[in-house]
């Protein structure tokens, strides 16, 4: 008797589970599947939200977009697009039908790797395809391009970026208030060299101002391996702005080459577009409150909009600041970076430690949240926040770059 | 009273703007948007026109042609095929069924350039898709593959032709004759590399013997930088043949490299496919008429067949003559080449003052227009314009290459 | 009245040919069309067979697959799939519903050649998509990686099995037992590099357990070329298995490389899968009876399950013994696989012998048969004809690899 109704329960649970929430699978190359253009949204769930929401599959065409999919999660406050094409990396965040976040690359279209070879122009190939808000680099490497230890090209910024997702689902709670996610397995598979699995997810609640991304990276190989990180999050107008700022908990800094030397003093304070400015990059070492948790934070000048970023230490120990503040035509940007690991080749990491290791079978988990300020309030809100963390820890200044790049080959 | 009649004239006169011509956009990356397979044609568009016509785009399958879009425009007396998917070249040209204008290449798809790797085989990459009558050679680089000055490996005749169209539109003349246009935008964009956009545009009235081809590069980036480009024009069956001829009005002549040498004296005329021939290549340097207008002409041994290339030595300053009077199966064909440079590669171009400048947003134009001539009169006609421009102009025979590439590494 | 007579005989003769086969192309790159998803079986050709077959192409998605086309032909005993977007290679065979040949691969999807770029990773990007039970490694080169005697780098295995076949036909005979033939033609085409155009067929009997290739290779070209080819043929779970065995008629074997002479002995029997192994190779030399029939033949330990590979040694002169018994995620896999060469390097084997040439037009023919072993009595029966054919010829064991790797750059 106590038995059966234990197994009764559990079949309820079980049925209270299977009504948690509705899912789609939209793509998935295990079966070899796709849904092809696609829609869903409250009104078609039948769900009488407060906020109305819909998440649309779309196929771009024209140039190199040719068989590009892009994913648009609007939350009835913000619509971000995904692009399960390129790793399901965010092509851009919008509001009141603006973007919000993102920026404005030379690249226009939306990429299909098929249409990059990264190897090129001495492993620049990438730079074909950057212009999203959001690109991950990773995972087998993730710095600038350069011949490894074992005589590899590594080129820039890793694979993961122009890998097509295997798998794309979408799942919508069926309680209030009906969070969304959005799950993408992007693979690195190859033969005797990588079997890097990243199950990213994005989550967003109609009506917030702030989505999250819940990375699970797997290796699934039955070696250990290498891998690196930097969640590249990219931001241009409206936020950056002549006297726009960035402030970050952090007890360190440092230029990333000599010419970012000139720039340290001034490292949180943003040039309008400057010709011949190219890029500075600075190296920061976060700091988190007493569960790791760190926050960076972009405003514009009058601290009437911005962008706040939460990600943890343990996780992401290195921030890397990159301020691309030249002409607009040019890409007038700054990237928010944080990683395991700063934007150096990877044989310059290795004797600094930011390599890491993943086990075989091992998993590593990354949590970063992006939250749209949408107002003075929010933005002192969160900057007050990072001087919380900061709390009394000074941040250091180190005045010479942590590899000395002018010895580089 | 005079200022509302005014107005009233510009309202009239912005109606027969908007009822001038007919437009459709078949492609637009900007949109994501593509028409897929589609057809007009003087019938469809309730034109009675003497002369029909037709424009179809088409998607190719098999092999490398994956996703390949080829544009067919059919004047009534020439069919264009186009290939939006590669960069808006030419592919052939038909008349009664028959090619007049193109080759047999080895390679026998519309290749998509995803299964092109450009720096494949030290930076051949190019050859496994090159077969139309026209390729585009440009417009970061346009010749041959070599380590420039920079470092980095420049690909054979540049990017332009494996990048797909970005946009495609047609527009027909709603009056009699009823011009044909077809505007397709090809971007070479790469982050902190190159904002280069060409709009090319062939215009082709019904009826005609002729097409052109009136492109314009902008440099949409604020920083200067060099371009280069080079109308890889080709011709074999039927027009090439043992002792078809060329016709160009220039001053001056030399041949590429030491292997040219043995031909300089015999460069007018064509062999017929001849074994372990390989390729002949001559610079030439043309001139124009008052205007800058120049005129190349190759035809058939009795002079009853032949294509006539109109340039202007202001846009397009050299000419290339090449000759690869090899075997069929190698490729029996000719190329008759305007360009801003040679066929070397750009590191030997700068001393010769062949790699010019493109301003931050300025654009360059570039006019070149192909008659077919069908009989001996139209030959006639044209070989006389070659000489009415050549005048009393003599042509210098250089007999050493410009560029001492024995010393190339 | 005689020639009457013979023409109604010819025209007859051409009727009954036209009925023989009933014939599907799916592809053609040539018109440029093919025909989607699509599936013929006995039933929908009103063939009462006895053993029920059919053949079915589909688009795969997900992931790199985007574009990729299987064929799965099921002949009522076996289902082979083939991939025409990878050179017509053979993925997998099933058998009741389980794979009897093939491997579990780290790489997952079917990837489309578009987004693998071969000469990554310094000439390994072929890596990106090994999975295959069959992949053609050729035509061009065949081996590992290196720069060749004429400074090209020549990538893994070469390009023919990263080649969208160009053509696919399906014939099925009319008349029992109406044997199912698959041609597919893959091209390699570059100008002035290679015109290697392979016809592959495979043909199958309805309820056979076997399964034969016939490829010709054409050299389209004008001029005489090199040209290699290996049949990697693949198996793991469930033939793989700890004390699984291979037997080959042969009368020589060597080590590939240092590493492997440690194996020598054991040569014939497998690991489980096993940490750190990697792979090791070994180059035989095979025998073949009085037409050149040579077999190799691989069964599980117990003898219950195995597969046999038949082929010509005249055709096929060498033949390599890949055994890359690591662990299950790294790929526990066999290759055994005959070729005109081993897996060196081409410049390491034209010093061998093992580059032939093909001469301007010529034709060369390779048959390779897969006979699937399904129980003791039938595994026996192939070991033994392996033992007939080896009769009393010795197998030569040296213990120096065929080239000093040590002493390769």
């Amino acid at each position: 008797m106590k038995i059966k109704t234990s197994y009764a329960a559990i079949l309820l649970s079980l049925a209270a589970m299977n009504t948690q929430a509705v899912e789609f699978v939209l793509t998935n190359s295990a079966s070899g599947e796709d849904v092809g253009n696609w829609q869903v949204s409250n009104q078609s769930l039948g769900l009488s939200a407060n906020t109305p929401f819909s998440v649309e599959k779309r196929r771009l065409h024209g140039g190199k977009q040719l068989g590009v999919d892009v994913l648009i999660v609007n939350n009835g406050e913000l619509t971000i697009t995904l692009v399960p094409t390129r790793g399901m990396g965010i092509l851009k965040v919008e509001r009141d039908g603006k973007r919000i976040l993102g920026w404005d690359s030379p690249v226009k279209e939306v990429v299909n790797p098929a249409f990059i070879d990264l190897e090129s122009r001495n492993g620049l190939g990438w730079l074909d395809g950057f212009n999203e808000m959001l690109v991950r680099c990773g995972y087998e490497w993730t710095g600038h391009p350069g011949v490894d230890d074992n005589g590899q090209l590594l080129s820039l910024h890793g694979r993961v970026q122009n890998t097509p997702a295997s798998s794309v689902k979408v799942t919508i709670d069926d309680a209030a208030p009906h969070k969304i996610t959005i799950e993408g397995e992007v693979s690195e598979r190859t033969f005797k060299k990588a079997e890097l699995v990243t199950l990213t997810k994005l989550e967003v609640t109609p009506g917030s101002n702030r989505f999250s991304l819940h990375d699970t990276l797997t290796n699934q190989a039955d070696y250990d391996d290498e891998y690196q990180i930097i969640y590249h999050s990219n931001f241009g107008r409206p936020i950056l702005e002549q006297g726009a700022k960035v402030i970050a908990a952090a007890s360190e800094i440092s230029p990333f080459n000599d010419y970012a030397k000139a720039g340290l003093k001034e490292w949180q304070t943003y040039l309008g577009p400057t010709k011949n400015f190219d890029e500075m990059v600075f190296n920061l070492k976060p700091i988190g409150d007493a569960d790791g948790n760190s926050l960076a934070v972009l405003h514009n000048k009058n601290g009437s909009s911005g962008v706040a970023l939460g990600y943890n230490v343990t996780q992401l120990p290195v921030l890397t600041l990159w301020k691309n503040t030249d002409t607009e035509q040019q890409g007038y940007v700054t990237g928010i970076e944080p990683g395991t690991s700063y934007a150096y080749n990877t044989k310059y990491q290795r004797p600094l430690g930011l390599v890491p290791t993943i086990k075989a079978g091992e998993s590593k988990h990354f949590d970063v949240t992006y939250t749209v300020l949408r107002n003075n309030k929010e933005v002192s809100q969160a900057v007050n926040k990072v001087k919380e963390i900061q709390g009394q820890t000074p941040l250091k200044q180190l005045t010479q770059p942590l590899v000395d790049l002018s010895k580089a080959d």
